[in-house]
C-alpha cells in the first residue's frame, strides 16, 4: 500500500492572552469551549515565556488579546503566542483583536513617521497569523494592512439598540466630536431613523500647527438629546469638550456611545465632573473596578465575537454579522 | 590586486507611460532631462509591448503613469514598465502616480470583496517597485497599503491660492459634498482663514441599502459662495447634486476645487448644465479639448512632482512640499 | 472541554470571469455546479469592481477567465476577483486561464525588456492564487514561471483526432508554420501515425533586425494536404503567408489546426481570402458570430477542462488528461 | 446548485530518496506503508531526474534522505524530491532528516563565513517544504534556523536504555568529548541516575589560532566506564583522543554513545585500534557492512521516526517521544 | 538629455531609542556625530509614536535601543523607529542591540513553545531592518535567526584584560557556572594564558521536571581565585548559587565577569549580600544608580560599538574587533 | 552634527568557485583583478566550508562557479558562497554560470515532476543572489526563472567566426540535430548569410513512450558541409547519431560547433570514433586533457564573460554583447 487513509476532522482551538482572560473566558462560555491552558509568565527582565499544556497539533487555532495597556505588553505576548502555535503545527491561526493596537497611527501626517497600524498587521503575517478578526477599527483601511481575510465587526447595532430604548423617546442629534468621525455619526443617524446630525469643527492656525483655535457646533442641536458617537474614548478630553459646546449651544442632554472604553487617566474623573448623562461602551477592553462610574453602562461585545469565531470555524458567512456598516 | 574601485555616481532617469505623455514631458521640462525613449505597442489581441531604447543599468528611474481611462490598460502597462527597468538592472524604480488607481475601493464595504487599494500597492511590489509617489490620495490610509516609502503630495495648496485670489474678496463656506470629506474640507477652512464650514447629509434607509432618501445641508451656507472641495470629480453627479441643493439653501455661488478630474461621461454636460461657477482642477489626468468647458481651470501639477522627484533623488526632504496636509 | 470538533468536508465553487461566461456556463455544466452569482461591473473611469453573492468560507475556488480582448481588463479583474477570495477566506484559489496572457513575452530578446509571462505569473501569486489550470502554452516552460502547482492540458488530441477523421484518408504532412514550432509539429506527426513533416524556414539579414529576407519550405509537401499547427492564430499573417507558400510549393490542399482562435483583425479577412480549406480551433476564446466563418470549425474545450477541475478537487491524476505532450 | 461537496479525507504518504533506502523501507514497514515508487537517475553529468510513479495530489507527504556521503547530492535530490511534490499537488511536505544536513556550520565564528545550517533550512523552505523532522540536531537551536514546525526527536532513550542495560552494574562517569558538549552529558548523568560527570578541556594558544596546546579530563574518571556521549562521530579523532586521555587518567573502560554514525575514514580504523570498549550507535545514516567492527552496536531509529510521522499525520503529540531532552 | 548625473555621497546617521540614551550619547561621542532628533512620547493607553526631526532619507541609519525593562516597551519602539526609517527612505538601516532580547529563548524545550529569539529576528526584518549588530549573544546560533548580516561582537577581551590586571597575580581558575557555559568558559582560559577550567554540575531527577537535585564542583577550585563568567547576570541566583558552592569547595576569592547586567531585583540584594569580591560588567544595559554597588565595576562598550559602526559604514572588517571568539 | 558624510566609492570583487579555478583565473586576467583568496574545503563526510580571508563588505561580488561534474556539490558550493557574502555584507551578488545546472528540466513532461531548473534560479535567490550572468540557456525562457536580473550572453558570434573563416569557402548547411533547436539553427544561418536549413525529424510511437522508431533528415544536406549546431553535448550519441545519418544522406562534411562541451562518457569515445570533422566547443567547462581530441576546437570565453561583468560593474550596456540572439 502506498498510502495510509485517515478521516480529516477539524478541531476548534482557544488561546487566551494574560490581558483580559475573563473575556476570553465568556467568549468560551458562548460558544461552549475553554480556553486551552498555557503557561504564561514573564521574566525578571519583562521577557515574557509560554507554552501550551497540550497538543495544538492541525487545530484551527483563536488567539483572543485584548489590547489594554500596557499594549506593547500583550502585543509581544500574542506574537509569541501565534509563534508557539506556528511552530506547534496548528493548521490556521485567526488573532482575535476586540481593540486593534496603534489603529490610530494609520498613516504619516508628516514625512519620517512610522504607520505602526500596519506595521503591527505584518508583524502578525510574520508571526505566523493567517487571519485577523477584530472589532470597530479606527478607520477601516485599516482591514487593507493585512495581507489575508480580516473579519471586521461592529458594535454599533449593540449601541445603538440600547441608546434607542433608553434615549428613543426623546429629539436625538447625532454628534460627531470631530471632522473625521462625521462619516460614522451619518452611520447612526440612519440606524436610529432618519435623525439629525451635527459635528464639532474645530479651527486652527495653519502657521501654528497641532493647536486649535476654536471650536464651534454645525448642525442643530439646541433642545435635543445629543449622541456623541465614537469608536474609542481615551483620555476623553474630545468628547467631554464637545459636550460642554453642546451644552453652550443648548443641547438638553448629552449621551456618548464608543465601543472601545481606554479611560486612560483622567478619562474617569473628566466623565464624572462632565455633565455627560451617560457613556455607553462595550467590554473590548477590560474595564477596573475604579473606573466604572455609574453613568457608564457597559455591554458585552462576547456573544458578536463568539458567534463570529463560529462562523469562521464552520465557513459559513460572517457578513450577516456586518450590519451593513463598515 | 583583489578588487576593482571606481566611482559611484547616481543617475536621475523618467520614464513615461503612455496615457499622459504630455504630463511626463512637462515634468520632464522642469527636471531638465527627457523621458528615456521607448518602444511601446499594443499587440492586436491588446498584450503590450515595451522596451527601452538605452541602458538603464544602476539607474534612479521614475515611471510616471496617469491613470486615465482605460484604466487598467495603463496599469498593466506601468507594471510591465517596472518589470522591464528591474530585469534592466535600474538601481531603485519609483512609480509616480499622479491619480492613485483604485483608490477608492480601500476597504471590504461586506464580505467576499477585494481590497482593490492594497491589490494595486502589492502589484507594484512584485513587478520591482521600491517607491511611490502620489497625489492627494482618496485616503491616506492608502500610503500604509505600500511596503515601502510613499510620497504623498498635496494639491491643496495650488487650489487654494487660486481660489483665494478669485474669489477671496468675498464671504466663503468651504462644503463637504458628503460626511467621508469634512475632515479635508476643515483643512481648507484652515487655509482659507477660518470660514464656516458646512456639508451635505445623506439620509439612507438601513433596509434599502444604496439608496438615498434625502439631502439636507448641515452649516451656514445662505448667501455665501460655497467652495466644494473634494479629491475627485468623477461623473460629477454628487457634486451637481450638492451645489443644487447649496442653491435651493441659499448660496450666492457654487465654486468647486478638486485635485483629480475623472470627468467620464456625462460630467462634462453636467458641468456645463449647472449653475456652478467654476470648477478648478489640477492635470494629474489627461483632459481631453472636448471636455474643457469655459468654466474649467487646469492648474499644472508637473511642478509639484517635478520638486518631488529632485527631492527624492538627492535625498533631500520632501515633507516641506506638503503643506501640513495630509 | 478545550476544543470543538466538527467534520471537515470540502465544497467546489467556480467562478467566472466577463470575459467569457458561456465556456464558465458550460464547464459548469459538465461538472453540475454553476458559476457562484457575484455583481461585478465597471466604474465610469473603467475601474472594476466584483463582490460574491454567497460566502466563499473555505471554499476550493475555481476562477474562470478567458483572456480575449481586451486582455488587460481580464487580467485586472481576475486578479481583483482572486483578491476577493483570499479576503473572503477561500481555501484554495485555482485560477483557470484557458488561454494564457502575454505567453509570447517568455524572455528578453534584447536587454530592457520585460518578462511579462513571468510577471502575470507572480501578480497571480501575489493576488493569492495557489495553482494555474492553462490550456497549450505557447512555450512549456511558462509552467515555470508560476511558484507553485500548474496544470497544463493540451488540445492536441482534441484536435488531431478531428482532422484525422476529416483528412486522415488523404496524404498528409504536417507543416510548422516557422521554426520554433518545429517540435509541436513532430509530436503531431507522431500522433498522426508517422507521416512527413516541413517548415517554412524565414531568412532574415542580421543588420536589418526583424526583417524577413525569405521564406523556404524545407520538407515535402508536393501533393500532399498540408497541416499547418500551431498554438494560436492571431492576425493570420504568419499562416497565411505559409499556406501560400506551400501552394506555391505545390501543397493539394492547407489545413490549418491551432488552440487558440484570437482573430485579431485583419485574421478573418485573410482567413477568408486564403485558399486554406479549412481552420480547426478550440472555443479557449470567444469567437464572435460575425468572425465564424464557414470554413473555420470550433471543438469545444470545455469537457477538458471540466473534467481537469474535478481530477483537481479529488485530488486525482490530471496526468492522463494530458495526452503526453508537454 | 453552486457547489459541490465532498468528503474531505487525509492521506499519508512516504517518499525515500536514494542515499539510505532500507531505513525509508523499514520506517515504511512499522507505518504499514511502502514509500511511493519513484523514477530517479543521474544524467551523465550528474544532474538527477526524478518523477513519482503515482499521484501525489492531496497527499500529506513525508521525504525521508538520509544525509550521508555524498551529502550535497542529496541535500539536492531531496530539495528536487521537494519540488515535485509542491508542483504535484501535495498537501504538506514534511522532510524526514534522521541527519541534518551541514548541522555543525550552526554561526560563523570569523566574518565572512556561511551559515550553512541556516541556509539548509531556507532551501529547504523554498522548494517546499513545510515542516522538517530531525534526530539529535548538533545544537538544538538550529530548530529556530525553518521558519515552520520543527519536530526534533531525541535518540539519547533508545541508546541509554542500551547502555544503562549492558554496562549499568559498572561504576559509570560520563564525559563530554570537549567543552560544547558538557550540556548534553549533563542529560545522560540525570537520565543514568545522577551519575559523575566529567569533560576535555583543551587548551589553545589564542595567538595560534585552531591549534590545540593540550587536553586535560576535568572530572572524576579513575576506576570508572567512561562514557563518551556525542552526537556523531565522523572521523572519529576527537573521540579517540579523548579515549586516550581518559585511559591515561585511569579509566577503567571507555564505551562511546553516538546518535549519527558518519565514520568517514579513518573513523573505523581509530576505533579498531583504540582501547574503547564499544561503540553505540543509531542507523540515521547507512553503516556499510565493511565498517561494522564488532565493538559497533547499531540500534535502529526507525520505530522512533515512524511514531513521530504517525503522530504528525494524526495531529497527536510528538512530544511525549521527545524524552524531556532538547 | 535622457539622464541627470550627481555624485552619490554616504551619510551615516544615528537614532537613539528611549531605553537608555546615555549610551547612545557616549557612542555618538566616541563617532562624532550625535543622534538624530526625534519626537517620541507614549499615548495615554501606552501606545508609542516616534517622528525624525530631520530628513533620513539616503541615510546610512544605525538605531541603538538597548533591551532593559520594560523589554518589550523597548522592542516595540524600535520596530518603529525601523518603520519610520523604512518610509522615510533611508538606504540601509543597522539595529544595534547591545543586549539582544529574548535570546535565551532561542529553541524548543518541550513542542509548543515559540522560538521567540527567531521571532524578534523575523520582526526586525518585517519591519526594514537590513543588519543586526549586537554583543555577547546568549548562543552564537542566534546569528543564524536573522535573515541577512549580523555583527557579533565581544566583551570577553574587555573584561578579561581588566580581570588579569586586577587578579591576574593571583592563581586563577575559570568557572562556568552551568554546563551551557563550559565553552565559553573554555575560550577565557585561553585568553587567561591556560589557567584551569571547572563548572558546576547539576543534577535532575527527570522524573521532576526543572527541579535540581544537587549542585557539584567539577574540577579544580581550592585555594584560587575563582573567576565564574556568564554573557549575562539575570537575578543573580545562579551565579551566587556557584559562588557559594566554590567557597564550600576552598574558593579563595570569586569573581564574576559578565557582559549584561541585567540585575533584576532581587541580584543587587543577593550579590551585595555574598562573598563575591568583584563583578565585573559592560554597560550594554543601564544600571541605575540605586543597583550600583562597591563591588560592582562597570565598563564601557561604547567605543568598542562605535568602532564597529564605523567600521560597517566604511566596508571595513569588522572582524578584527572580534578577539576571534564566537 | 548629526550625520557624517563619507565619498561612495564601488569596488569589483572577483570569487571563484573550485570546480574551474582556471576559467575564473583567465577571466580575471582579463578584468585586471584576481580572485578573492578563499579557504574552501570538504569535510570528511563532504559538506563545503568556505570562509573568505579579505573583507568583502560594500562589494560588488561576482561568483564564477562552472557547473561540472559533480553538479551537486559546485551547485551546494556556490550557494554556500553566495550565504557567505550575503552575511558578511556584500552590496550586490552576480553569480556567473557559464553553463546554468540543470537547465534542461525547464518544464514538467509529465505531471510530478521537478522544474529543477527554476528550483536553481530559487534557490540562488534564497541565498542571496541579486543577478544572474550566464551563458547560451538551454531555451531562453529560463531567463524568467530567477526574479531579477539575468544577463544572457551568447557564444554564436565567437563559434559562427570561427567556423566561417574555417569553414566558409564551402557550401554549407546548418543543421539542427532535433526538432527542438530548429529555430537556434535558423539564427545560424542568418549569422551564415543565409544558407540553407536542414534538421532531423524523429518518429516515435505514442504507444510506446520515449522511444525513436525512425530519424529521416529534413532538409538539402546533400554534397554539402553540415554544420551541426547546438547549445550542449553532453554523451555525444545524438550528435553521433545526427552525423551519420547526415553522411548517409550524402553530406560531404559533417562539423559540430555547441557552446557546451560536458562531454561525459563516451562522448570522446564516440566522438574519436565518428567521421564528424571537426567539433568546435567553448570553455565554459573544463575539458580535462584527455578528452581533448585533435578534432575538438575549443575557443575561450573568457573575453566575453569579463567583458559582461565589467559592463554591469560600470552601469553599461551588456546587450551589445548579445549579438541579436537570445
Amino acid at each position: 500500500m502506498s498510502s495510509i487513509q485517515a478521516e480529516n476532522r477539524k478541531s476548534l482551538m482557544l488561546f487566551s492572552g494574560r490581558a483580559f482572560p475573563e473575556l476570553a473566558e465568556e467568549i468560551g462560555g458562548v460558544l461552549g469551549v475553554r480556553p486551552t491552558p498555557m503557561d504564561a509568565y514573564d521574566f525578571a527582565n519583562g521577557e515574557i515565556f509560554v507554552r501550551y499544556r497540550e497538543s495544538v497539533r492541525g487545530c484551527d487555532a483563536f488567539v483572543v488579546e485584548s489590547m489594554s495597556s500596557p499594549v506593547n505588553k500583550w502585543m509581544m505576548e500574542s506574537l509569541i503566542m501565534v509563534d508557539a502555535l506556528k511552530r506547534g503545527s496548528a493548521k490556521r491561526i485567526t488573532v482575535v483583536l476586540p481593540f486593534y493596537p496603534y489603529a490610530r497611527q494609520d498613516k504619516k501626517h508628516k514625512g519620517r513617521e512610522p504607520i505602526s497600524a500596519r506595521l503591527m498587521a505584518d508583524l502578525y503575517k510574520t508571526a505566523g497569523a493567517d487571519r485577523i478578526l477584530t472589532v470597530d477599527l479606527h478607520t477601516a483601511q485599516v482591514q487593507g494592512f493585512f495581507d489575508g481575510p480580516v473579519d471586521h465587526l461592529f458594535a454599533m447595532n449593540l449601541l445603538a439598540e440600547y441608546v434607542e430604548e433608553k434615549w428613543g423617546d426623546r429629539p436625538i442629534t447625532v454628534v460627531a466630536p470631530d471632522s473625521g468621525r462625521v462619516r460614522v455619526a451619518e452611520r447612526w443617524t440612519d440606524r436610529l431613523g432618519g435623525c439629525p446630525l451635527a459635528f464639532i469643527h474645530k479651527t486652527r492656525d495653519p502657521m501654528k500647527p497641532n493647536q486649535i483655535v476654536a471650536n464651534r457646533v454645525v448642525g442643530d442641536v439646541e433642545g435635543r438629546v445629543c449622541i456623541i458617537v465614537d469608536d474609542m474614548i481615551d483620555t476623553g478630553g474630545t468628547i467631554v469638550r464637545a459636550a460642554e459646546i453642546l451644552f453652550d449651544e443648548g443641547a438638553a442632554d448629552v449621551v456618548v456611545a464608543a465601543t472601545h472604553a481606554i479611560l486612560s487617566d483622567p478619562a474617569t474623573e473628566r466623565l464624572h465632573n462632565s455633565k455627560i448623562s451617560e457613556v455607553v461602551v462595550t467590554n473590548t477592553l477590560p474595564l477596573p473596578a475604579q473606573k466604572v462610574l455609574d453613568k457608564i453602562t457597559v455591554l458585552s461585545i462576547a456573544p458578536l465575537i463568539a458567534r463570529a469565531i463560529r462562523e469562521v470555524f464552520d465557513d459559513g458567512s460572517v457578513t450577516t454579522l456586518f450590519g451593513g456598516l463598515s
